[in-house]
């Protein structure tokens, strides 16, 4: 394992492949890797592009990864399917994306399925945005294939979230109900050359002016075009520009984002651990599972069969801790 | 307390009212009611029926409950509406209903919103449940307004869950799609007067016909009409087919059912307990928060921080136990 961090830390993009295939499969050295790497993330930019699916996220994410190189800027893509059982860059499109940039050392790209995501999508997701954070990326693009709950979920980790709209099919007004206003940090509206596009961007603005004041940040709305690539680069100082809204505002909103995130990670990490010692237990012969079948059997009610468990947990930590 | 307990014991149609008044709003007592009532409940047969809105749900319901009161069975009725927030039977239907059974002691219903159910609307109707159980009524009717997630989960408490579907709309096709399929133990096509009902109780049949084989259990479909009754006596003895199925199958599946539910229900207060314990050390100054800053601030990991969470959980256990 240390020689696989040492061949990471010195920059090896296999190492990195290698440790983001043990963070998804949660295997036994997940927590150890997770400690290693900590010390040096937090220095990645990380942006979500999010909409319905056929807004063109991955070609507009491929301008864009043009674009921040052309600025000479690193780029790690992570590509969510929430519903593919694949991951691991198995995923078609993502083969063709790969080799389009497989000369550049800048740019790695990750496709994730829900196989092999054992503590959810989202936890993955972070803990993958860690791996590239530590190696030195620039910047992190995280896509997701669609606007469901999981994509939502999965958006938490963005510093800046680009919201995807295009012309047609009432796709505006259906992803803005599907609840995502309130993480949109930007708004592309991409396919800026079908009819159309000038009339969504109208109605984002519409929506936006319905907001409530007092908020620090009005989501812009850019018209780009993943075809020809006209508004790229105006899609990227908008992003560019929310960053700096966050670093400089007259709080750093970013750091303190960041250190809210921090904070709700580790809980998520402190249930998920109880969860699984108790888990642990239906699984043993003893206490608890003699408790429950007392509870199951109406010898003993659920309320005393509960704070029973709960201390027989507690006095059992020492034993339990050893878990990984 | 006690003296509510003893008018509850004794009978008292407004006892049993104030006590689901104060489970609902999870009252200081609500554990201490759940474990009065605990040894006397396990006799009624619980009966849930869903479906989509306008699926002509309450009429059916106030049809066998019409039945069951021929046969001298008295009933509760909880009717939950996971879009209201309103609760304790302030809905206009349900007046009217409340009125027409008004004379009628055999017969108690309950409206339910999403307000007061701090503990979430599944447990809350959970609890009511027992309440109505231990109260002494023979069968109990839940009854949502839809098929949404929130519906699923509250039909886990029923013994016996009725589908209602009707002509017109493509709706059985998507309730079928919304998963509810794998739920109903009875399926009932209500307002079989209109065009269409044979040919939607022809479709699940067929889709019936294509389950895995080795089922104990083929729910049969019902054809019935809330407005002249038809059907409705037919319908009754599905579901006490359905019932005597669990009874005396070859093994008693309805009581193995009620022991896991039972173990699972113990095992959501465990994790509930828990997750409370440690909300509130978050709003303290201590330990937990100290923790947690420590990881805002990078100044040490998120799995260190968690285990030494976990410990300090276990160590003030005693502490923590005196909680309600």
């Amino acid at each position: 394992m240390q020689e696989l961090i040492d061949r990471f830390n010195a920059g090896e993009t296999r190492a990195l492949a290698r440790l983001i295939s043990l963070l998804e499969n949660e295997s036994d050295e997940h927590e150890l890797i997770l400690k290693e790497l900590f010390p040096r993330t937090g220095q990645a930019y990380v942006i979500g592009f999010t909409g319905s699916p056929g807004a063109g996220k991955s070609s507009l994410v491929d301008q864009v990864v043009k674009e921040l190189r052309k600025k000479g800027n690193t780029v790690g893509i992570i590509a969510v399917d929430p519903t593919s059982p694949f991951t691991g860059g198995a995923l078609l499109g993502d083969r063709i994306r790969m080799q389009q940039h497989a000369l550049d050392k800048g740019v790695f790209i990750r496709s994730m399925g829900t196989r092999g995501s054992l503590g959810g999508l989202s936890k993955t997701t972070k803990d993958v945005v860690k791996a590239m954070d530590a190696f030195g990326f620039d910047w992190i693009i995280i896509e997701t294939v669609g606007v469901g709950q999981a994509e939502l979920d999965i958006m938490h980790v963005a510093d800046s979230t680009v919201v995807v709209l295009t012309p047609g099919a009432g796709d505006a007004i259906q992803t803005i109900k599907a609840g995502i206003m309130e993480i949109a940090d930007v708004f592309a509206i991409n396919k800026s050359d079908l009819p159309g596009a000038d009339k969504i961007a109208t109605e984002v603005e519409i929506m936006l002016d319905q907001q409530r004041a007092g908020i620090t940040w009005r989501p812009p709305v850019k018209l780009c075009s993943s075809l020809t690539g006209t508004g790229i680069a105006e899609l990227v100082q908008a992003i560019e520009k929310h960053r700096q809204n966050q670093l400089h505002g007259t709080n750093n909103s970013l750091e303190l984002k960041r250190q809210e995130r921090r904070r709700s990670e580790t809980l998520d990490i402190v249930n998920y651990k109880w969860q699984q010692r108790v888990l642990q237990q239906l699984h043993l012969p003893g206490r608890v599972n003699e408790l429950l079948d007392k509870v199951a059997h109406k010898e003993m009610d659920h309320y005393t069969a509960a704070y029973a468990i709960l201390e027989y947990m507690a006095a059992n930590q020492v034993v339990t801790n050893t878990d990984k």
